[in-house]
């Protein structure tokens, strides 16, 4: 008898989750009929984003919170987002071993993914994981991912709370970072805050929160938590900001607001990507890409002319109309 | 009359540079006829990338680089990407300042542009400022970009020759980097030799390249080059090592590689991109956007039927089974 990979999934089933998460992976298309059915199981899970530079203990703050979460009786589900190669395009696995006391926690499950060259891929791939975490039953489900550029901050995008990890003594950490990374955060943590420099940073902190508070995106004005992960101070501290904020989402019905925008990207983005590969594949199959190419090299054809050629020829006629507008 | 701002550009007139790289920021309808009537006099230019992270003294470098570049009788062109916010807009042009001297150069050109939040369209804004540089008769365009995220590596795709900034004392260079910018680097630029550190950074770049002999992208083997940009020192040197690429590109016939691989990329993207315009700009015509996502967030409909379905509604019958395969 074939295996029901969803009920296995709803009853928790960590070999299902993975299974399920790997197919994902591979574009097997067994994956699609199974996210289908899990789409009404979702919701139930609070979903925390954990971002920042290299080497300001990420991994170490998550480990430390997952502890907490744990002790509060609530289950956990991890996705590690690790930055990798276009070329080689392995996962830096390294800093998960740190985790693997929580392996033989039935109540944690740990995901690493690689991030991929492709274009928003990686933020649809962690919507869905973060999916079937949630789906089977997972109350918190923490995304952690190297915070530098704009797949980083699509990725943010799917969490409820975001927390922004800093750390002193690595540089100018608030000038060199995106500012769009700083602007997404609801609660920075100020990780290694035993060390030298913590009450400059934390000034610094505290001086960007007041000039963001004009521009962000809802009326939650930004915090700062003192955290140092390795010796878990801090890490109660952190859990009461996050809980705070997320009672604060749902006083405020802000909840529903980023729910409803986080659907409307993720569908923008599952059209667009399949409608892409669907037209990448076509003009792939038999050589086109190719000609195209070759065309615009020597001069044949220009590429603005070419791409409305393609587009019109693919996009049904009564919106063919708005290319030309 | 009207005028002719493509007879303009080829003229090597700025203000007609400056006027259809203005109306492409501002997706100004004009400017698509313009750069279809421009790209036959693309392919001129020899196209430097130079990317690093914050601190490493791009700036300088790229500033003394023209000035070398300006003495060997050429002209040049320059486009700074600078890192803004996706909330606030703005870009960061401070280090554009220190430049000022060029700026009464009628044959050096500088443009900043912001790096937006869109997917993949910083580097098509780029390329097409790039195109219009190279048809206004630059010998020379330099692209200049921080180096961290998917983003820049993009952007640095458009470059003939790409240039990465190291500098000693920021922290562990090598490590923090992202993976994919240390494998597209054709020079390493040790900037800021004169400091300590450099004996031990030179070693690790050393190091790097050796380990990245068999995955590199060509028969290219990296070099470096040191330099100390406020003194000006070893600027002759990275002139020569971007002239000594230049040839070996040229030689070995990889430029017609590297840039049928740019063309190719570049399509796909402004594919990607003019699509995704599309399908928004289509699916919120009547409000059918948000229609789905309310059916979305009440469990109405599920996500993944639901892009099958406007698929299917949109792709033409012979096309859909593809979809299905």
């Amino acid at each position: 008898m074939e295996r029901d990979y969803v009920k296995e999934i709803l009853e928790g089933s960590d070999a299902a989750v993975a299974r399920l998460i790997t197919w994902l992976e591979d574009e097997d298309q067994r994956a699609g009929p199974l996210m289908e059915r899990l789409h009404p199981h979702t919701g139930g899970a609070r979903i925390i984003g954990i971002t920042g530079a290299h080497g300001v203990g990420k991994s170490t703050l998550t480990d430390r919170l997952t502890h907490k979460i744990r002790q509060k009786g609530l289950t956990v589900g991890i996705v590690a987002i690790d930055p990798s190669s276009p070329f080689s395009g392995g996962a830096l696995l390294g800093d998960r071993i740190r985790m693997s006391q929580h392996n033989v926690d039935p109540g944690v499950y740990i995901r690493s993914m690689a991030t991929r060259g492709c274009l928003g891929g990686t933020a649809n791939a962690t919507a869905d994981v973060v999916k079937i975490l949630d789906a089977s039953g997972k109350d918190v489900i923490i995304i952690e991912t190297v915070g530098v550029g704009q797949d980083e901050l699509d990725i943010m995008d799917i969490a409820d709370t975001v927390c922004l990890v800093l750390a002193p003594g690595l540089g100018d950490a608030i000038q060199t970072m995106k500012a769009g990374i700083l602007e997404i955060a609801d609660i920075y943590v100020l990780n290694k805050a035993d060390r030298q420099g913590t009450d400059q940073l934390h000034a610094e902190i505290c001086v960007r929160i007041e000039q963001d508070r004009n521009i962000r995106r809802n009326d939650w004005t930004a915090c700062v938590v003192k955290t140092a992960a390795v010796d878990d101070t801090g890490i109660d501290d952190l859990w009461k900001a996050i809980i705070h904020h997320g009672d604060f989402l749902e006083n405020t019905g802000r909840i529903v607001e980023r729910r409803r925008d986080r659907i409307q990207r993720s569908l923008l983005r599952m059209i667009h990507n399949e409608l892409f590969r669907l037209i990448r594949r076509k003009l792939e199959e038999n050589g086109q890409l190719d000609a195209c190419v070759t065309d615009i090299l020597h001069h044949v054809q220009e590429p603005y002319g070419m791409v409305r050629d393609i587009l019109n020829r693919w996009i049904p006629a009564d919106s063919r109309q708005s290319l030309n507008e």
